[in-house]
């Protein structure tokens, strides 16, 4: 039984706004489509006007019926009850891009992060966010970090984020970044994190019971180290590459989807039953055979 | 009870070759030490009289007996008995750097090619290689291919190595040139392949009971799609990104071992009785109060 309404697009960067817009026509159907009103926040962006021409005139070449821009730029504004009712109503929030860390520092535990909560999960809104805002998302957030495929004692700095989704860890531009490593490095410290590595163009879309299906050009990779059975994250020196076995990865192009309570990618029950069962009658061949 | 006698030093390219040398060092404790007789292999390169220097200068610096360099550039010299002779005759055999596809046009099949096969299985000399060197000793070789995290259809080109070391696919360069993905990629194809992706000052050390052990300043990534469930690589098109879910990832700093037949991390279990037992605990009180 799902304890909240409404829909998450966490969006990898690089969305296309100009386009045919692919992962905003999906925010826009999910917050109403002709009904939408959308409340786009550019609070991560130092660059608040240029964004805010950029996100409007995108919901509404889309179909929005409104989009409200909110510069919220300090905890005062954040605070204001006649902003938090703006977004209170909204049936579409979009965070865009720039420093997450401006999300979690100006928004969070303020009456507008409250407001998002209850929209998202009282009134059914859905809650977007793209590269910074994508981040903000979830209850725990990469603030920085280095790159590189390998995870590494102390390569990033995580703080709390919004909160808005809980047992996962999102981590955007994730290919195009190189950011395996310090996803890696995250479920290493704590296996209750689900690592969510989401690629540029790419977003994943989290309905109410909490399964995300992947949309977009490139794919998300997922990193799950339930099983894992051993990590010398404890112990490792800074900057030294962590030992960690048997971790779960997973890589789903668009299409596909995974259940994050369940750590199960979904749908792969069915195909499982053509296309493993040759691969594996072809495993135990050559283990014959070579 | 291991088929063969020798060791195999497998090295990811860049190691130290004027310096404290510990992987080159490893590699002429394994073929003797002083009373080592090393026969370096240039074939893979086409600067054949420096590396020459190099190596020599660098085995003699380390206190081998005697290192003798082949400059097997044709098929008429690696089937030449005499240069086959020397081959079966050395304690160590090194294979340089350069293109692996080298290796395997001219020393495939070859009389020289029998001569480190007999050398290594049957009199227990060590056989080493960097680089190209390191691709051609596995019995499938990667040839060539691109870059990324993501697997992607057919992102690569598989020719026949030289078949020292079997069930494995070895990728070299592995951090530095971000081969995640095509390693992914072609145990995607077939999950009988254990994949092993070797960093640059890094190496692995094979025992006759097919053990790895990592050595070096990098890591050892191993993709094992044993139990992978689910994979699109026969209906995806050429460049699409491959679905893959349930592969099983290991990094490895220097000092860890991993069991290739069996596929199990050696000492995790060891280890596993103080790390992870915490951890459990933690990931069940949190998954009780998020």
């Amino acid at each position: 039984m799902p304890t909240h309404k409404g829909h998450l697009v966490i969006i990898g960067g690089a969305e296309d706004r100009t386009g045919d817009k692919r992962v905003l026509a999906k925010v826009l159907e999910l917050s109403g489509g002709s009904d939408a009103h959308m409340v786009v926040i550019p609070t991560a962006s130092m660059m608040g006007p240029e964004v805010e021409k950029v996100y409007h005139a995108a919901f509404m070449a889309l179909g929005a019926k409104k989009v409200t821009t909110l510069h919220i730029n300090d905890r005062l504004m954040a605070n204001d009850p006649a902003v938090a009712d703006i977004v209170l109503n909204a049936t579409g929030i979009f965070m865009t891009g720039g420093d997450q860390s401006r999300l979690a520092a100006i928004l969070g535990g303020s009456e507008v992060g409250k407001a998002m909560h209850r929209a998202y999960k009282r009134r059914g809104a859905c809650v977007a966010g793209t590269s910074a805002g994508a981040s903000a998302i979830s209850e725990h957030m990469v603030a920085s970090g280095r790159k590189g495929v390998h995870p590494k004692k102390g390569m990033l700095n995580l703080v709390p984020g919004l909160g808005l989704l809980g047992r996962v860890i999102i981590d955007q531009h994730f290919s195009q970044r190189h950011r395996l490593g310090r996803l890696l490095s995250i479920v290493a410290q704590n296996p209750f994190l689900l690592g969510v590595g989401i690629d540029e163009y790419t977003a994943i879309v989290v309905t109410p019971d909490t399964e995300l299906g992947v949309i977009g050009a490139g794919a998300v990779t997922i990193v799950d180290a339930r099983q894992m059975d051993y990590t010398n994250v404890n112990e490792a020196k800074k900057g030294a590459i962590l030992a960690m076995t048997n971790i779960q990865l997973h890589v789903l192009p668009a299409g596909f989807k995974f259940h994050i309570e369940s750590r199960v990618p979904q749908g792969a029950d069915e195909l499982a039953v053509t296309v493993p069962a040759a691969l594996a009658g072809l495993v135990e061949a050559l283990v014959e055979t070579t």
